[in-house]
């Protein structure tokens, strides 16, 4: 039989994967959208590479949530599926594959589910497309292979088929016997993987997944208040087997573990610490540099002004909004390049904040790092990022501004020009691999601040880990990354500043004028964002020009964002935040590390 | 509360994990068993080592399946038990941990486990020892910590109290509160762990264990085999996520994926392959090396003799028994010293082996690395290990020890000994991180060995996953190792020949006569055999002078085994089995490793 593979499979750009598919033997492949929206090449130009190597592109699978939906949520995927047929007539590729919704919007009706994926399949049919219809193991109603085609089959549309997929038909444990009543010509599509089974046993989890209390999902406050109520007073014991803890240092391992004792006997009222005290907003970020032109150059691009030099330092302030960059050229030369090494955080009472701190053993740094500077009070954060407890210009306490007395002279010309950035939006620390799970609960039980939800960025060499902390108010936010292989040096490894502006477009064209690299962003990653949404005459193509990337939440916020060259290891992005948008612009992390891949 | 943590928590030796542990203001820790064997240390030193580091030992594990068994099975606990309160004496600790049975023989019989656990119990008190009896998530008959207090409460001793672990608990979803009509004085230990949830979900399963076909646990070949009953035709397409392949090289992971559809076809019944030709024993290993005198010195004292010499190039013929080591010292000087380079396999017909191994995608060698050289088919492995397909010294076929004129002096003075060694046991080859499923598939469809289940053993720093092979007669027997740090310098990533014997005394003897470097086993080890077994007078003081480490199966069979020390990449095990033992000495893996560390 002939023989496809997803491209997801493969590691690397959408040519190397069609080129390792083609050598091996391949006969086809099944076109992950992620590699095409974040491909530089048209889709043509996929389809003529392709054909080249002798490969047909036997599947394309750019939607989700098409059938039992509303009819005003179905409106929608009609028009997105029309652009979406287009782009398959251009890869010359005719089998669309439909999962299963999951949405929480979907309903329990095989009828509508039906009826919806014949509409499909006649618009389909216009442009020579089939549709193959999935279950997912996971799907919200429609779960299994046989439900999927007593659908298909109430359809009883040609152009409609159904998917198979070892792994969702056998994870579930369904019986594979039942295919055998499908008619041969309405299988349209054969899916195959296999899976290693431990993944779902309790005693693998228990042996390779446990962590230290405060860094999973489990309730481990209520059972030890629960214990303690029950009159045990005996040792508060850790057993946790975890494949990083096994191979991380045991030093650092060690205090992480005390620390989620602490927080925990805190969490459970068993004994208090200082009251915690939350860190507001970004005082500053300080990146230090050998080489300070490539910095200040961006950094005059982007609008920013040098307001301050160090009286004995070369260490210069620059400002723009709320945002502030310290830039210290006064260390030795760094292995990488300008590197993100402390963060000022605006906290409420920063001597307090230090001593909630040390009591959950955060390494406490001296006040002072030269007898002449302002006093902070500061720590370390895991990663080696210090963190300085600051309040600017705020007359009761000891402000840092004051060791930069003003520049005579502004740094830029174009300082006539309003700013356009705000403030600091959030700052994305890389954290090293064995520190990620306690970077998270250093953050969260010294800073008290709230941790969301892990994600997995697809980068084009592995998974990217991903999870954004910020306080109530949102005013401070900080994104951990893990990168999937912490030896190499590449963008993965890059930390960022994310600039809040109240103005992207104004912000990007800045940029440009002033001749600073902007990440290009693949033409197919705009198309795609056509097929979803509808944007005022010229805003996409300004978006095209500029780079920017674009975002909407359920609720309607919205997210604009672009990213600069990367100087070092740092980079700059551009974000700009509308209707209550709470997110990070996840969506488009695969297209971005593509692009800075490149 | 007091705090402690459990030393299998931290990485190292155990003095490394006791002084991190008191360095981050621990109070005590649980002494994990595997730390106590493979420690040098008695176990006095041990416990004023952690005095003086201001730890207490408070709790100590050393049994498994106590409870609700056979009266035979349990009076061997007994004995045990007596041997392990000695320990736990000379450790000054006062509290034992069992778990719930596990085992197949435990029955379900509450009065029993009462009965068993308050005769273990009386022992203890003697000891001034108390007895935390804890449930399991997956204990055989009690998984829930309210049986578990049933159980006690029912026994009824002032010794016996039960331990909570939040793990066991909270994984189950067991509520938590129903801890509190426990007394408080009848809990005894309070064991803390988190758990990462995703690890038990079938959308995380999915996205990151997905494998090719034939590399994991799903019955992919009958699920293919009613699709094409059902009648279709089309293609066969791999759809996998895993986070390996993500960050593989393309090229390999594509060629690795063909292969398992091609396996898959042939189990499928789809398309024939040319018939397996299973290899059934060594011919030889190849040691490259450019240094050859600690390797020849080590054969020496092994019992080898150099018979042959190559009349073109450097390379000799180092035989003993069915055993035979080529060692080559033709090749440029390698970066990491004496390496294992090729394998000979015997082969019933290596034209038609070579012909099996092609149609699957093994990268094919040139039959002969040098005009003078005797013709041999041969492939690489996944591993860049080349195997060669032999049929030593049997007329119908070219024979490759014929490019080895014999030599005109026996190398050694002790040819007259009778050699104790007999043949290759085993070949243990460590694999590169992205290429383990995928040597598995290979040395499975490619030489059709039979995978054995895969075993995680503990290293100090990490957990090494290792998996073997065999053909129907274990005559040829491959061990795949996984270090879990594939970068590092260290004994992980060493190879080993394990050369079988049939008098391991005898050959221990040799080798301590010749000076040569055995690895030194801790004196704990062998108290614990003693707890465990019962051996003839006399028995354990050889094992424990020659560093013999010892198994024994269910039915009987016995494994002895000792370890050489390393050269450059590679050491030599000497191996005796007995009464059909067919494993690998697995439960004595964590004390080897970390023999090896020190």
């Amino acid at each position: 039989m002939r023989k496809s593979i997803a491209t997801v499979c493969l590691s690397g750009s959408l040519t190397e994967k069609l080129t390792a598919a083609a050598r091996a033997g391949f006969d086809g492949v099944e076109l992950f959208e992620n590699d095409l929206l974040a491909s530089p090449l048209p889709p043509e130009e996929i389809r003529s590479r392709a054909a080249d190597l002798g490969l047909s592109i036997d599947l394309y699978q750019p939607m989700r949530d098409v059938e039992a939906v509303p009819e005003e949520q179905f409106v929608r995927t009609l028009r997105r599926a029309r652009r979406k047929f287009d782009v398959m007539r251009r890869l010359g590729t005719d089998t669309l594959l439909v999962c299963s919704s999951v949405s929480p919007y979907a309903v329990d009706d095989d009828a509508l589910a039906a009826g919806q994926l014949s509409q499909l399949a006649d618009v389909a049919r216009d442009f020579g497309i089939r549709i193959a219809y999935e279950a997912l193991a996971w799907g919200r109603y429609v779960s299994t292979y046989g439900h999927a085609w007593r659908i298909v089959e109430q359809a009883g549309h040609p152009s409609l088929g159904v998917c198979l997929d070892s792994f969702h038909i056998l994870s579930r444990g369904s019986d594979p016997k039942g295919i055998e009543d499908i008619p041969g010509e309405k299988i349209f599509f054969l899916q195959l993987a296999d899976a290693s089974l431990p993944a779902m046993d309790v005693l693998q989890w228990s042996r390779h997944h446990r962590c230290f209390p405060g860094q999973g999902g489990l309730d481990v406050t209520s059972l030890v208040r629960h214990v303690v109520n029950a009159g045990y007073r005996g040792p508060l014991s850790l057993e946790v087997f975890n494949d990083v803890f096994r191979q991380a240092g045991a030093a650092s391992t060690a205090v992480d573990a005390l620390r989620s004792l602490i927080a925990l006997e805190e969490s459970a009222g068993i004994s208090p610490l200082p009251a915690p005290v939350v860190p507001y907003g970004v005082a500053f970020a300080e990146l230090a540099t050998a080489d300070p032109q490539p910095v200040t150059e961006l950094l005059g691009a982007l609008g920013f002004r040098r307001t301050g030099r160090h009286a004995a330092k070369p260490v210069e302030l620059w400002e723009q909004g709320e945002a502030r960059i310290v830039l210290n050229h006064a260390g030795t030369t760094r292995r990488e390049g300008t590197a993100l090494a402390a963060l000022g955080l605006e906290s409420p009472d920063p001597g307090a904040a230090a001593r909630r701190a040390e009591s959950l053993l955060a390494p406490v740094l001296p006040r002072r790092r030269d007898a002449q500077d302002t006093p902070l009070d500061a720590i370390a954060a895991p990663d080696g990022t210090e963190m300085f407890f600051c309040a600017t210009r705020r007359p009761e306490h000891p402000d840092w501004t004051e060791d930069f007395p003003p520049c005579a002279q502004p740094a830029q010309a174009e300082t006539a020009t309003r700013g356009t950035i705000t403030g600091i939006d959030h700052v994305a620390l890389t954290q090293p691999w064995h520190h990620f799970d306690e970077a998270v609960l250093f953050h969260r039980a010294v800073l008290e601040l709230r941790p969301h939800e892990s994600v997995d960025l697809a980068d084009p060499y592995g998974l990217l880990r991903s999870r954004a902390l910020s306080d109530d108010t949102a005013g401070l936010r900080l994104v951990l990354n893990l990168a999937p292989d912490p030896e190499a040096q590449d963008g993965t490894r890059a930390q960022h500043i994310a600039l809040a502006t109240d103005d992207i477009i104004a912000t990007g064209l800045r940029l440009l004028t002033a001749g600073a690299g902007l990440l290009e962003i693949p033409a197919n990653y705009y198309d795609d964002l056509d097929a979803r949404y509808e944007f005022a005459p010229g805003e996409l193509d300004t978006y095209r020009a500029l780079g920017i990337l674009y975002d909407r939440d359920e609720h309607g916020g919205e997210f604009r964002h672009l990213y600069t060259a990367t100087v070092g290891r740092v980079f700059f992005e551009l974000v700009q935040r509308t209707g209550g948008y709470r997110g990070y612009g996840a969506v488009n992390a695969s297209v971005r590390l593509a692009a800075q891949r490149r």
